[in-house]
């Protein structure tokens, strides 16, 4: 056993996979799932995703080694303020944010540095479904989780060390950015990808629905995802999405002008620079 | 058997997957691939796609019954032509071209009535891969194919309606549709993703790439198929393809613009519509 109390804030689609990973690994003694709603949490343990319970966030984390906190992105500051009130102050706290910049300046720093320590996480796993009954303890197998130090922290830190090794624990490929960094590369890779697949399913007739196949179900899969989860990710990496979305409007404006002038040459070399990106990764 | 005698111009995957899907079915005595290259047509024959093949397009359509025309979309209609010299008058020919205006109207009408009956047909299969390797016998089964007669043609007439048999009998579901109706369907169902998807894997920056998850790469898995049909689809097509962007432009501003404004209400609306039109139809 690698712990003795794991504490998860939130026995969600990620929150309820963490737990259930950690239970089939035999990774902790006790975890405990956390959340306001009892009805949840039965759920959760009767999924067996948590071995125990509570509604109370301060006799859940009380002997706790570790807290994940796997709530919405904009509560998680909150969230980890209330945890650093009960918890023993060599807990260690993590999160699975989408976003990482606001959450590691609020929670890690020298105002902090006589409270357990937070190193924030955000495991790139997840998908259109959302609540524990879609919780799967492979869900972090093979998948990719971004660590990512504070300012006062770096990669060698025994904290960060640690929270990178649970995540790896859990099946998972870690990587070391810092904050700007992941949520830069984020708004690219995941958030734009979101609004891209989004706008494609807004702007589709519902007469035109029984035509669509494969290629656009593949890609507008994502547009079902939670609306509350991805309206609070636009809000809080706003600047790097619209940088992003700003790039993607200037490549889809080139095709629009090359498909207006009917330039064979000019259509066939955009076509040409995409494939070749999307030939870069596996399927 | 339902056919003595179907010619395929062109095994690649859709031309292949018709052989295999006749042959695995049992519906045709002798299934004829055509090409130009008669090492295509080796492993095609090998792969067990066709009963036999030829390079000589006269002699392959001399006895056909059916000849399907499954060539890129921009050589269709001088392939019907070439067929029609040397086929007899009760054979019928169809296609499997995504775009469907140009080559109805040049292949059916007035001027061709002492000919063999062409019926345009595009099935919606297919995908990134091509090729006789990437052809199955299941690639019709539980899909769509859309028929569509000229305007000299209705849907009763019985070539028309021996055409849409034949899919059905391949496994698929068909849908009757002008020309002019499946183009502008058919844009913003099928070539519209594929422009979106392109977009997204362009913009991309190759450093970025490691950090792509499942959501980049359904949404921009069609971005990988083959670069000049797409470049003649969207050359045919060009019409409703640039109406479709512009809409498609319109709705990524308006989510722009809330971004901007901070407005949470706005960036919720724009989501949750982009969500329940996706949720209107399966995964």
């Amino acid at each position: 056993m690698k712990f003795d109390t794991v504490a998860i804030l939130g026995v969600g689609l990620l929150g309820g996979s963490v737990g259930a990973a950690l239970r089939e690994r035999k990774l902790a003694k006790r975890i405990v799932g956390i959340g306001r709603n009892a009805d949840t949490l039965a759920t959760a343990k009767s999924l067996g995703l948590v071995s125990e319970t509570t509604t109370d966030l301060a006799e859940g984390v009380r002997t706790a080694n570790l807290v994940v906190i796997a709530t919405p992105v904009d509560k998680v500051v909150e969230h980890v303020r209330q945890v650093r009130q009960h918890c023993s102050a060599a807990t260690l706290i993590t999160d699975c944010g989408s976003t990482k910049r606001d959450i590691v300046r609020e929670c890690t720093g020298k105002a902090q540095q006589q409270s357990a320590i937070f190193v924030g996480s955000h495991p790139l796993a997840g998908g259109e479904k959302s609540g524990s009954s879609a919780a799967r303890a492979d869900l972090f197998d093979g998948r990719k989780v971004v660590v990512t130090p504070g300012k006062d922290q770096t990669n060698d830190d025994p904290a960060v060390q640690a929270i990178a090794e649970f995540w790896a624990a859990l099946g998972a490929t870690t990587y070391f950015m810092t904050p700007a960094e992941h949520d830069r590369a984020l708004a690219m890779t995941s958030h734009l990808p979101h609004v891209v697949a989004a706008a494609l399913a807004k702007v589709t007739p519902a007469a035109d629905l029984p035509l669509t196949a494969t290629g656009w179900r593949g890609t507008t899969r994502i547009a079902a995802g939670d609306v509350e989860l991805w309206t609070q990710i636009a809000l809080s990496n706003h600047d790097n999405l619209l940088k992003s979305l700003m790039k993607y409007q200037q490549s889809l404006s080139q095709f629009v002008d090359a498909v207006e002038r009917k330039d064979a040459r000019q259509i066939r070399n955009w076509f040409t620079q995409a494939k070749e990106r999307r030939d870069a990764v596996e399927s």
